[in-house]
């Protein structure tokens, strides 16, 4: 056969031990919090039918999906491109099998076809919970409270969720009189203002063609996009006076009243109320979104850290009536997983000392004839659940306890013909060069303790 | 947007919560064995370049290959067909970063297009551990280990693993006279014993055009393909025997002693010797192995569990190769996993009761204004690392029992307005009917008893 230079596909990642040992830390500890809060998981086909992804996320995104056919095959594919169309194509097809409401976790890769750049791949991980079924604000806070206490689990504090609903933005519109395409500018304008500011949002509605006093308005409305003020007791003020100016909007007030009860469900729910901020500027793309829409950020002063948002979500009312006759209230949310893993790499999040590799104690081989006596030990050592490698080949001492070393791994098992003699197993921990000595019977219980820190 | 039907390409499936759960229990399980022997995780991306997979797999494989592209994509993609040859390609390319030996294990879907029937998918997982760099039969004794061990973990006690050599097929080929074509049609009817029968073989390989002589002696060397005799005893027995025989073939030589050690170190490693033995006329396919080459299969009468092999690997020194100047020594093991599920479910081998939801207490809500309560009840079950689920919406007693009971959920936790009053919780326990109450603040220690069954 040919040989060929190894290469991967542009924005495609090998994942080698020590970074996987750390992904699969993040993942686990998020699907912990998953199913604590009652989600299951769900898991659906890479391969779609191209017809259930069509039409779905606009021309833009359309754009970016990769099809896939086999020689002969009369099926259009794609490669899912997120796991939210996948989750409403699975729910109708299979919802005889299934009872409302139903609470779904997903963490798998989508494909995207992506200009390659510095930290954005063609495959990447999402990491989805929703909750298919639940008018009531109890979902929204729900699945908040989720997100919140998964970034708590992984360590971090500086967050905070910023909170609004798509109707308190529409009722805006109507209350200054915008509908339609120009609500819709509107939307994409004050979707900016992170990036253009206060004054750069003001600039593109005037230019827009809305009336200065009509800007003016909005934009005492928006606020600055800025976090200005955190808490239930902030929000509630903040809810209050709104609820006021728009007394005579009535879709406007349903949303305010929607976020009134989704505040008291997560102070309920023991959320810290430096977590949460009410944002009547915050606007999550154009999307699918029917009613409560939130973002986790960090509050990071370090430039480095600008990474956008932690977690995102909201209500999607209208999604899953795409492939079933009536839809069905649906909300969720979705972590950056990716952007976590980056974050967690660069503060050091990981628990110390950084696991390096799976295995915790090799079990040295001076010669081919210790080595019966060797995997004896590494059979009795694993019935106790620890994860022991055998040293291939044979090699001095020095040359084991450095391949140990290297490799990360924390304890190292000697058995030579006087140990083996005399029955017992002598150990030597890497960190500290503490060495022991105890009979063979023992070896797994004091290789146990010695992981654990003792001075056995 | 338009309605449509939803529907899965033919011979993808999801996996629903219930199915999820046995699934993650199975490959919980099994990893965690692969750890235990040192084998650690290495993802590479679903997409493959093309050229990676090319000319690896025979031309009638290649034909299942699923190929992918995005609209102005140049490079040519491919999701992966199996997970040895990315192994050699993503090994190739970060062997700066790893060091000898390097031992992974990958658990992940490939796509084969094949002909969709019962018990036959186009998406699904396989299982492989490999260690390469390892010339000694350490290694493959190893692996042979790993497989033996994930089965028995995983509750099968009634299999064993026929071990053959390349080398002492080929020998066996020299012996009587055959090579090239007539030794590669040779193995190709060799390999259907388990078909067509030892009389099958026969006729196949007179038709071919070998004479009688040879044929006999062949099918002498060969046995049955039955497991006669299995242990490490008769397999020393066996080997001998064939090391008188084939005492002029070096090669031939050179794959019995091989074997010998091959079986010391398996029962050094304390596999038992009812799993182990010797088949000489065992081939594996035609694929990549050079060495020795291992298959488990099922010791069962019942025709229903005809699946063919739990597990096959072997050793193959030249795959690495394709990819670098020199090839490295290999050695791998799959694990049939998609089969081994099946089996489980066939066999009632999860655990009971079996598990549906991740739920293990609902937290009920009789009205509204009891949500409140009933959320911060939740928040302090989940601290104590007890998932739970909050009644979502309202509903009488009766209604939120018998959702539970649905659901499989195991407790229930009542907390109307006496209870809250008093400061205490109410649980019943479904499977039972048990009830208890107990001060609020015990709620997760007293939740916790009930579930592993006390009667408090």
């Amino acid at each position: 056969m040919e040989k060929i230079t190894p290469r991967l596909p542009s924005g495609m990642r090998d994942f080698l031990p020590e970074e996987m040992l750390r992904r699969q830390f993040v993942i686990e500890r998020v699907a912990r919090v998953f199913e604590a809060f009652g989600y299951e998981p769900l898991q659906t086909p890479v391969l779609e039918l191209e017809e259930t992804l069509m039409g779905k996320y606009g021309a833009d995104a359309e754009k970016l999906i990769f099809y896939a056919q086999h020689p002969g095959g009369k099926e259009k594919l794609a490669l899912r491109y997120d796991l939210t169309v996948p989750l409403a194509r699975a729910f109708a097809l299979h919802e005889g099998k299934l009872s409302l409401p139903f609470r779904r976790y997903q963490i798998a890769p989508v494909w995207r076809a992506e200009r390659p750049q510095r930290g954005r791949f063609r495959e990447f991980y999402q990491c989805d919970v929703d909750c298919i079924g639940v008018e009531g604000m109890e979902a929204d806070a729900e699945v908040i409270s989720v997100a919140v206490t998964a970034l708590q689990r992984l360590g971090f504090s500086d967050f905070a969720v910023k909170v609004n609903n798509r109707k308190l933005l529409t009722g805006i519109g109507m209350y200054v009189g915008l509908e339609g395409e120009a609500l819709a500018n509107l939307y994409r304008s004050i979707d900016k203002l992170d990036k253009i500011g206060a004054d750069g949002v003001r600039d593109e509605l005037l230019k827009s063609g809305i009336a200065a006093e009509v800007v003016a308005r909005i934009m005492a409305l928006l606020g600055t996009g800025e976090i200005a003020e955190r808490g239930y007791v902030a929000a509630a003020e903040q809810l209050a006076q709104l609820r006021q100016t728009l007394a005579n909007v009535p879709l406007a007030l349903e949303g305010l009243a929607e976020l009134e009860r989704v505040f008291a469900y997560l102070e309920a729910s023991n959320i810290p109320s430096s977590m949460v901020a009410f944002d009547p500027a915050m606007v999550r793309g154009l999307g699918y979104y029917t009613g409560p829409i939130f973002e986790a950020v960090l509050l990071s002063a370090d430039p480095e850290e600008r990474v956008g948002s932690l977690a995102g979500g909201g209500r999607y009312d209208d999604l899953i009536g795409l492939f079933r006759k009536t839809s069905l209230p649906t909300v969720g949310v979705s972590l950056g997983i990716e952007r976590l893993i980056v974050l967690m790499e660069k503060r050091r999040m990981y628990p110390e000392p950084l696991q390096r590799t799976v295995v915790q104690v090799l079990v040295s081989v001076f010669n081919e004839s210790l080595r019966s006596a060797a995997l004896r030990l590494a059979s009795q050592l694993r019935a106790a659940e620890l994860s022991v490698e055998v040293f291939a080949g044979n090699a001095k001492l020095g040359k084991q306890l450095a391949y140990a070393d290297k490799r990360g791994i924390p304890l190292v098992a000697l058995l030579g013909e006087d140990e083996l003699a005399a029955g017992v197993v002598k150990f030597k921990r890497l960190r500290d060069q503490h060495e022991s000595v105890c009979p063979q019977t023992e070896a797994a219980q004091h290789a146990q303790m010695l992981l654990e820190g003792s001075q056995v």
